[in-house]
C-alpha cells in the first residue's frame, strides 16, 4: 500500500527572489519543515511583486492542492501586495482589524517609535482570515479556510517566517487537517564515494528494491543515495532497513556513511580505528585537503598537520625535494608527488602521508600536461600508491574534485587495509 | 521611459529542491544573469521529478512567457525526467544522437573509466533539439525553437550549469532574441571587507545615492554594495559612475574591489605591488587561510606556502613554538598565535606571516577561553599585529568566517602600509 501524502505547494513572493539579489531561504526551511511532518511539496513557485500575477498562482495552486503556504508581501510597503492578491484570488474583501493595530501602536511604543500611516496597510486582512501573531516583527501573517481548502500566508523576511511557523502556523496546519496526515515517512541518505553517478545507477538497477523511493544525487567527490520509505512507522523502518543491507550488499565498502556523517569523519574513524596518524602535502589544493580533514570534529587524534608546498623553494626546503626531480619531471609529476608525501612523513613522523600537486589552471598546458591534471601519493602501511587524474573545468572545481577524491581514496585505502 | 523587458520563466527539477535537503542556488545564478542581460523573471516553478507535473509546468510557462528555462533532470538515472517531459509537453520524440554518445564516451576515455548503459539516456533529446555541450560533466543540454519560443534545458548540478551557461546558453538566448533584448541597465558591485552590514548601511543613510537602486548583501567576511542604473547605457553608466565616487568616497579603503575581483586577488595584488611574500601558519582554521590565498590564480608570485600545524608537536617541531609557551599560555593564545606567526616566516623565508589558533568546537571552553575564540597574528614591515575574535555559531561558520576575517585585516594592513 502506498501512502498518499497530501500536497502542499508554497508561493514566494518578492521581486529581490526573481532578479538574483537573494537566495530563497525560505523555501528550503518550509520544504524541510513540511517534510519531516509528513507533507510533499508538490511545488515552489516565485513570483514578483505584481498582484495579478500572485493572484493567478495562489488560484492555481489551489485548484491543484489543498495546503497553500504564501509567502512574503505582507509588510507595509506599496509593493507588499500579498493580502490584496488573496481578496482577488478567492473574491474577498479587505478589512479593518482594530486589535491588530493596537498591537502594532503597541509594539512602536515599547520599541520607542511613531507607526507610520504605511503601518496601517498591515491592519487590513481578507475576510474571513484568522490573524497569526509576529513576535519578531511587525507584519502579522493570516490563515483562512476556503472551500476545504487551508491558506496560510507568512511575511518574507526568514527569521520572521520562522518564528511564526513555529509559535503558530504549524499548529494551525496540522489542527486544520487531522485526518489529512499520515505519520511521517522515514528517510536514510545512503553516502557513497570513490564512484560516479552512472556506476551508481548501474548498481542499484541490477538489484530489486521495494518500499522505498530512490534518489541519487551528485556532489563533488560524493554521491548521496537518498531512501524514503512508502510507509509510515515501524512498518516503514524495516522497508528502510531492507534497502539499505540490498544497497550495501551492492556497493560494497563505497558507503562511507549515512545521513549527516561526512567523508571526513568517516575517514576519521578509520584513522583512529587502526591507530594511524596523517600528514599532508599540497601544492594544487593548496590547503584545502587539510581543510577538509579537520572539519571533522576531533581530527587532532590523527591529524598531525600539513604542509602547503605552493612554491617550488618550499617543496624544495620543507619537503625535501630535490631539484634534480623537479628540473628532470616538472613540478607536476608523479615523481614529486612520491617525493612530497615521503618528505611530509619524515618531517612530522605520520604513519599515513596523502600529496597532490597539479595544474588548476587558468593558463595552458605545461610540460605536455594539460590543466587539470593532478598526480596524488599516498604512503603508509601499503606502501607508495600513485595515481593521475584528470579533471575538466574551472580552476575552483578542479581543486576541490581533487581535494575529495584524494580522500575518498584514502577512505577506500584504509577500509581495504588488511 | 519604462522599459518593457522580455518575460522569462525558470523550471526548476528535483524533488531534493522540494523536500528541504537542498537549496535552489540555480535560480539565484539564472536570475542574477538574466536581471544583468535585460530580461525580466516573471516566475521561478520549482516541480519534482514526475514527469506530468513538469509537462504540466513548462506548457504553462510557455502559454504566458516568451523565453522558458528549464534546470534539473537531465542526468543519466531513471529519476531524470526533463527530456521526456518537454517531448510530452511539445508532442516530441526522443532521438538517440549518436555524436553526443561519441562525446560521453571519449570523455570517460580520457578520465580512464567505461560509460554505463545508463549513460546512453543522456544520448537522446527531443527530435529538433540543438544540444549544449558540458564540458565538465557527462549531461548535455539542449535548447529548441517552439511556435515563437525559445526553450532551453540546463543540467542541475550547479557547477555544470554556470559553465553551460556562460560557454553556450546565454549565447544561444542573445542570438535567438536579437530584437527582443532591450539595452541591460547596467550594474556593479562593490565589495566591501572590515567592517559589518548595519555600519555599512550606516554610512551609506548619510549619502546621497540618486539614479541608482542600492542592495546591501551580507557573506562571511564581505558586505557586497549592488548598483543598478535606473537608465539604459551611457547615462546609466554615467549614473554609476556618480553613485561609484559617492561610496567609495563613505566607504573609504574597504572597498577591496568591483564585481568578479576577490578578497584574494586583491590582496595578492597588494603583494605584488608592494613586492613582498607571504607564508601561513593555521591550527583552526586548518589550511583554510592557504586555500583562499591560492584560490587566487597566480598566488605563486607571492604565496610562498603554509604549515598546517594542528597538533602541538607540530607546533614544536616544525615552528618552534617553545613547550613553555603551550605550557604557559595554553595553545589557543595570543602568545602562541605570535610564535607560530614568527616560526613560519623563518621556515620558509617569508616578508609577511599570518598565524591563527582558536576555539572552533563542538565542546565547552578550553583554560576559561569560550568556543569561537580565535587569535591571530599578522608580522611584517609594520611589526607585530594581534588580534583577540569571538565568533559565535557552529564549526564551520567559526572556521569560515576566521579565515576570511584574517584576509580582510592583512588586505587592509597593506594597504595602509606607507
Amino acid at each position: 500500500m502506498v501512502r498518499r501524502l497530501t500536497a502542499v505547494e508554497i508561493v514566494c513572493v518578492g521581486e529581490e527572489l526573481l532578479d538574483g539579489s537573494v537566495v530563497n531561504t525560505n523555501a528550503v526551511y518550509l520544504g524541510s519543515r513540511l517534510h519531516e511532518l509528513g507533507f510533499r511539496v508538490r511545488a515552489v513557485h516565485t513570483v514578483g511583486d505584481r498582484v495579478e500575477e500572485i493572484d493567478e498562482t495562489i488560484r492555481q495552486s489551489l485548484s491543484r492542492v489543498k495546503v497553500v503556504i504564501v509567502t512574503g508581501g505582507l509588510g507595509p510597503t506599496g509593493d507588499d501586495l500579498t493580502r490584496e492578491a488573496v481578496c482577488s484570488a478567492l473574491g474577498l474583501s479587505l478589512q479593518f482589524r482594530p486589535q491588530l493595530w493596537d498591537s502594532t501602536r503597541q509594539l512602536y511604543c515599547r520599541r520607542g517609535g511613531i507607526p507610520q500611516e504605511e503601518d496601517l496597510r498591515q491592519a487590513r486582512l481578507p475576510q474571513g482570515a484568522s490573524p497569526l501573531p509576529n513576535s519578531v516583527g511587525t507584519a502579522p501573517g493570516f490563515w483562512l479556510r476556503w472551500q476545504q481548502k487551508l491558506l496560510i500566508c507568512l511575511p518574507g523576511p526568514p527569521h520572521e517566517l520562522r518564528t511564526m511557523w513555529t509559535e503558530h502556523a504549524e499548529k494551525v496546519l496540522l489542527s486544520q487537517l487531522p485526518g489529512e496526515r499520515p505519520r511521517p515517512a522515514p528517510t536514510m541518505t545512503l553516502r557513497v564515494c570513490g564512484m560516479g553517478e552512472a556506476q551508481v545507477q548501474h548498481r542499484i538497477s541490477q538489484i530489486s528494491l521495494t518500499g522505498v523511493e530512490v534518489g541519487i544525487y551528485s556532489f563533488p567527490g560524493e554521491i548521496q543515495v537518498r531512501l524514503t520509505a512508502t510507509q509510515p512507522g515501524p512498518r516503514g523502518q524495516e522497508q528502510l532497513a531492507r534497502a539499505e543491507a540490498n544497497l550495501r550488499a551492492a556497493l560494497g565498502d563505497h558507503v562511507f556513511g549515512v545521513d549527516e556523517q561526512t567523508l571526513p569523519a568517516a575517514l576519521g574513524a578509520r584513522l583512529v580505528q587502526r591507530q594511524l596518524t596523517l600528514a599532508t602535502a599540497e601544492s594544487v589544493t593548496g590547503g584545502r585537503v587539510a581543510d577538509l580533514i579537520v572539519s571533522a570534529p576531533g581530527a587532532s587524534r590523527y591529524f598531525l598537520g600539513g604542509v602547503v608546498a605552493y612554491d617550488q623553494e618550499t617543496k624544495r626546503c620543507l619537503l625535501g625535494v630535490g631539484p634534480d626531480l623537479l628540473e628532470r619531471y616538472g613540478p607536476v609529476s608523479p615523481e614529486v608527488s612520491e617525493a612530497m608525501a615521503r618528505g611530509v612523513a619524515r618531517l612530522l613522523g605520520a604513519d599515513v602521508s596523502l600529496a597532490l600537486t597539479g595544474l588548476a589552471g587558468p593558463g595552458r598546458e605545461e610540460d605536455g600536461r594539460p590543466v587539470g591534471t593532478v598526480y596524488a601519493c599516498l604512503l603508509g602501511p601499503w606502501g607508495t600508491k600513485l595515481r593521475e587524474r584528470w579533471y575538466p573545468g574551472p580552476r575552483e572545481l578542479v581543486r576541490q574534485r581533487a581535494a575529495m577524491e584524494s580522500l575518498a581514496w584514502l577512505y577506500l585505502t584504509l577500509q581495504r587495509l588488511t
